[in-house]
């Protein structure tokens, strides 16, 4: 933490500071500039840097030291690679996840999967709980739709990738599902994070709505504190005022998370755009920009899909993206 | 729902789309205009009108009634009047709330408890349950700290205002607590909701950090769906690109709302701002603008606060507050 | 400038740094933390602090020194007060400027300023030139509009406040203007800003809709540094995204302001919201919050405006604001 | 437009508001649904649709013929594909802009362009006129530095790109100039705007920090109604939350500008971003996205530059990036 004291603050107020700083736990280093006097403190606990800015002499307070360190590219330099039966998520290869919004039905869950697995699609996903904006609308199959994902999954020797909700559904899931995802509404569901970080099964974390790139680590960082490492990074669009899309892909997110973080980062562009004939153009961008692959929605017929049919690839629109993002790949030295 | 079509249409491309929505169980009223011929979709279930936008011929898709119904003015002409104890919150007198952001003793509590109720403050907030950024921070006193709510608020005759961060929590704060607090984060938690709808307690529902005000709006519905009418509202500050302040406090949601909804709106310039010295100017902001009350963290003795003191008032700068607030309320027709 | 190093950067890497930077003629000041070596840079020229947050071993530049000087309290602790005929600026007196959106004709604006005048208004306002997104819209009335506003001004005994575009308009705004306005679209038209340092009129400076605090205060900076010291800041909404109102009205922006500048700051509540329902709360919150003034629009029949008549008020309704604001002004220490 | 009634206004009210939208030249149509009353409005001239949102029983107004026709894709199905010198931009081939920020001598943008040239670069960009935020700074050479960019650019059979800023510039830039750039800042100076419709060369309209996609068209319209067609669109960055990159590139501006208009697109990932380590993941993704090209910022000793050397590539770097783009082309089914 650097504390930039205002111009011309006498040596009796600098040395407030200090003392204070200290009764805290912290060393000082005091560097004196042409304008401003700079004190460094380091070490000492945890304090809210609002309560230096508020005092008087002081001009700005400055945290130097990030506040994730396990997800953070100093801790580790290698590319965390996360292996998922045969898969490695982080590695050369894409990594694909596609499957329907909502599962439905066997039927419905088979059909998309053997489309899907016909292309070399190797992660099914899935939504077994739907809490909708309507009381009435429909809110998922449930554990029935976790048995379907792992029996289709199983037939084609698929991962299946589902979302999490609530602390309570965990030990249920960890019966059915091989990457627990986060959804964007939950990445500062802190109670939800933690038990995440006990568990020995990878997460999909996806970012708010509203949070920062680097809010976005601080909650995997929240994970990995518990001790689990495996966490793959999801891009899905944040909010600002433009209105044509429903949110605003971030891709400049991924050259950014690669540079500040050794974690895989995938992106959504089924959530990020909302459209179906915006989802391609920007699967292919997010894999030229450098994404370790993406999550997709597919549905075998999604104008009578019961979740989100508007963002949903047909079969052949998916095999048509598939082939084109197994031709961007190379570009990166990548493959698919 | 109206649905415009591209300019030079042809008719059968126009009832093709008719037929459609007729499918769904809507009536259709078409309506021939100079440029584009509009058709109107009446009746039917939710449909996502995504699905219609996707459409060749289709321009645009324009919902025409609101998602909320029991929360918006349409529906409710006079103003919502929520009793609480001896107290009417969204009438004449403006509700002010108050305590520190966490109970961390009785002592603590039992201090500043003393002081706002002297000043005339007839309810006492503050958090039981903490979840931190940081697993290493405090983490809140759990039931204990709700057992010191009742305590120091039944002692000094005031009603307690306390947050749910889950279902699972709601039996045991119905033992404690006056007014249930939902978060920002989670705002649109719609199990949280959901259950809130079923318990006979007021609520004070805070608005997300990147919620629109028709989505909050909307969240109210949820709870109300259920049977619970008795929701405040609270404005607590929006992440825009500004970054004087940890957040922008939206003080134009006030009318906005007013004019909406029939439910009172509180401010909460606390967390608006996060810093002590723009708390008094924003609630006055807030009180002028026509709000129902404000929600303030005061803390004896901030700098030693376990959470947040830097946002937190002395109980001298409380007591200034409160009287501006009170020479304010008359220009509005309002006292304190 | 603050360079904070990667932890564990060679001395080596650290020395190399040392050398770029006094090759830019700065002095450089190490200290070395648990974490991080931090360098100090201290005097020489602008150099553009992204160059050197490129380099391999850096992990972050930080700038210590604000943009602007001239414009800061850290340079001048007393509030500027400008003086325009026999009103204050900035002082213990609301300033109230009001008028229609553009001059119409010489009736419509002597109608408005009689109202205003018998109120007690002393500024006049009302745009001339009116460069419209259609290029069939009114564009104003140009030289005679000046005109109008110089005599009505006159007879009234008012000061006039209206809207420079261009350079070119400079010389002929001089025979008539006693405020210059700077419009939102224009705070960062460097040209512009230039050539209005060197006049000796005092600058209404408008924040733009996008800009940040810091970026107006530059603005201001680039005016000032010209030798022109009468800067009077305006808020007037930043673009965010809720839609329920035109622009944000950033409220907060008035204490932020307060703190970090001498020049007094005043606020357009009709540009700010748009709708003339909202201009008189938020001009209440305006003022409670600590503004020195008002800019708003009053016509005499809105609805017949030519320009933004849904945002302006009708005679009397801005009368009884006018009155809820001189009784709000002593709470603040203040009188209208 | 679209005039949506409250629930339950009586048949007189209606009454009312056709009346008023007949007295202003519209026809209306009258359309009763289950809960609201709709009315048409056809014709007429331009009113502001506050005015009508503002009247008591007037639920909401919806516009619902876009505010640009000449560039959108209803007016004109085929892509618009506009011919300079020998290259056509919006064809199959791919749009390669780039040079300096700035012109700084002439054997810094002939050495530059050499390298440019031999990768097979048409088109050379560099600023004559850099208005900054410093006085102090480097304000560009201007008319010496549009001799330079045309002795070059003939030298090497280019067409030279370069940024106008005024109206009292563009006779001088007629004689240098085969691309007209308009930046960010100047997007809505329709005084500006309005001139460039006048003129026989083709403009690069770049999009606003706070504009939407709707705006940057409707500026677009503001030059071709002049009868100035030739337009190519620029995406440079948005500002939002998000302060990890200096804008928010929205590459998924690119798809929904080619569903809406028949323009070219290009992308400016150099000011997008602002560092040269984001350019060619950002550039990689605009032309994967369906972009028409990219503008690049490239120098031969960037760490020398007097502008912007931090976003700008090495000529190594740039090489590089024009095979990736050269790979990637033909995925989209385009050339390089």
């Amino acid at each position: 933490m650097l504390i930039v004291m205002k111009p011309g603050t006498p040596e009796e107020e600098i040395q407030k500071i200090v003392s204070f700083i200290k009764s805290k736990g912290f060393d000082a280093h005091i560097s004196v500039g042409e304008i401003n006097t700079v004190i460094g403190a380091v070490g000492g606990k945890t304090i809210d840097r609002r309560d230096i800015e508020l005092m008087d002499s002081v001009q700005e307070v400055i945290k130097i030291t990030s506040s994730y360190k396990l997800s953070s590219r100093a801790f580790q330099k290698e590319d965390t690679v996360i292996k998922i039966k045969e898969e490695l998520v982080g590695a050369n290869k894409l990594t694909i996840i596609a499957g329907p919004c909502a599962v439905e039905s066997f039927d419905q869950l088979e059909s998309v999967a053997k489309n899907l697995s016909e292309c070399g699609v190797k992660f099914l996903r899935g939504g077994a709980f739907k809490p909708r904006t309507s009381p009435y609308s429909f809110q998922g199959l449930g554990e029935e739709g976790l048995k379907y994902l792992r029996q289709v999954a199983d037939k084609y020797n698929m991962s299946v990738v589902s979302e999490v909700m609530d602390i309570s559904q965990i030990p249920m899931l960890l019966k059915y599902v091989d990457v627990f995802q986060v959804g964007a509404r939950n990445m500062q569901n802190f109670i939800l994070l933690r038990e995440l970080g006990y568990i020995n099964r990878p997460v999909l974390l996806k970012r708010g709505l509203s949070a920062t790139v680097e809010e976005l680590l601080m909650s995997a960082e929240y994970i990995m504190s518990g001790g689990n490492r495996d966490i793959i990074l999801c891009e899905r669009g944040i909010r600002t005022f433009e209105t044509a899309t429903r949110n605003t892909l971030d891709i400049s997110a991924i050259p950014v998370i690669k540079k500040l973080s050794h974690l895989p980062i995938i992106v959504d562009p089924s959530h990020g755009t909302g459209l179906r004939d915006k989802v391609a153009p920007m699967s292919r961008a997010a894999v030229a920009a450098g994404a370790d692959g993406i999550t997709v929605e597919v549905h075998s017929c999604p104008e009578e899909a019961l979740c989100d049919g508007a963002q949903s690839l047909y079969p052949g629109q998916f095999e048509k993206l598939y082939d084109e993002l197994r031709r961007i790949a190379p570009v990166l030295g990548r493959s698919l």
